[in-house]
């Protein structure tokens, strides 16, 4: 990791030649971990702020190669779901002389601070990864890179609350659309979970019957003949997605909602 | 309008000065006439070829801000309904020699062809605008801007077409999150008429008592208790929005599809 930080330091000695001025890009990446959504954040350093983790486009990369990228170096993962779901275009997204602070403190050099301190036009995705199969890795300018509860996260840099707030929007009127439960969920689940996830998404409570009417109806799961075991009482049952019936029913949205 | 066209003239003639470099943006503008879709579309000057009315971010603008004042002068329209709906940034969107070529053939001086012949991530909006207010406007590179069915359209320059594709795949999974029939439809409308609409758009048959019950039971009609003049026989009633329902109903998103 070591060598890859000194990589991407040489590149932004030298940002011009590498990469798109005025374009960055910011990654909200969702984990389902103990019937918690969580998300993947930065401690930036000498800051007591948190950031999303970003990056630039190279010159020859499209925005979808660029964040794949990105998350690649974050977590360690080759395949990731990932959607572009909104642009940050704001002039004052980062106010300058805050920001020319703030690279200060963070011990960035001059050469770099005058890249960063640019306006960049940020394209926000989001991303869904098995919490398991996660390995957070820091970024040269962060101290840790971890796991935070939604309800427990602290103060973020520049506008990155709002762009994580308008993720969870867009995740909400997607959930019909997008193989949301494919993404985070483990492969097998118990009802109760998925309708947790749901909820959380959601921000509302569903009714235990009419979820699992419903959640039948749509012919996307596969029945596991297997219980959850070591549970106190009346172990319930898993199940997995049938991820052909599950992409087919997406195509058209899941008629019916919640 | 003449006058207009040479004030962005100058602009584009110190590029570098008043926009951002790398990004721009390309307008989808959907418009809704005797029961068809309707695109507003460029004839770009001697190209056989059409375009999305676009345009470039301003260094103190947002996005938003840049569209609105390109649609404002394409379409004479002060308030547009419109939303981002993705970026497209294939460093192959634009073949740069064949971009020269067309250029020249455009008849634009070196000065501009530098500026449009980098390479540009370009933010899509689509719009949806009442057709009948609107008077479509030329820009300073295109002969005539005008209304285009969707079946009839001819070829794209860049990547415009699969912008166009796009817009509509989007425009079928917001339905039920974004006012679509109050801003295509005319203020008074019959209940085939938005059937219609929403057939169009989803691009399939809708039963019709299904269609009829669905949308009365959201509850985001108005009866008029008049009806469709000059209609040969059996005259259907018009409706209009209830705006305040309509917006309460999809920020829930319509529960139970179409």
């Amino acid at each position: 990791m070591e060598r890859q930080n000194d990589d991407i330091g040489r590149l932004l000695d030298d940002a011009e030649t590498h990469f798109l001025a005025h374009i960055s890009l910011d990654c909200v990446v969702f984990g389902w971990h103990a019937n918690e959504l969580k998300i993947l954040l930065l401690k930036m350093k000498n800051l007591d702020r948190l950031a999303l983790p970003g990056g630039f486009v190279m010159h020859e990369e499209t925005l979808e190669e660029a964040a794949i990228r990105t998350l690649r170096e974050r977590t360690g993962l080759e395949n990731i779901f990932l959607q572009q779901f909104q642009v940050f275009s704001d002039p004052l997204r980062s106010d300058p002389e805050n920001r020319a602070k703030d690279l200060e403190k963070m011990g960035i050099n001059r050469k770099r601070a005058a890249w960063f301190g640019q306006r960049f036009i940020s394209v926000g995705f989001y991303s869904l990864v098995d919490f398991s199969k996660v390995d957070p890795r820091p970024d040269m300018f962060s101290d840790a890179c971890s796991w935070y509860n939604l309800g427990d996260r602290g103060t973020m840099v520049l506008d990155h609350d709002h762009i994580l707030q308008t993720a969870l929007a867009v995740l909400r009127t997607q959930l019909n659309h997008q193989p949301i439960g494919y993404n985070l969920l483990p492969r097998k689940f118990t009802l109760p979970e998925l309708q947790k996830l749901y909820e959380t998404i959601l921000d509302r409570k569903l009714d235990r019957r009419n979820f699992q009417r419903k959640v039948f109806s749509y012919g996307i799961l596969r029945s596991l003949d297997e219980k959850r075991t070591g549970v106190a009482h009346k172990a319930p049952y898993l199940y997995s997605f049938d991820l052909r019936q599950y992409q087919k029913a997406l195509k058209l949205g899941l008629q019916g909602g919640w």
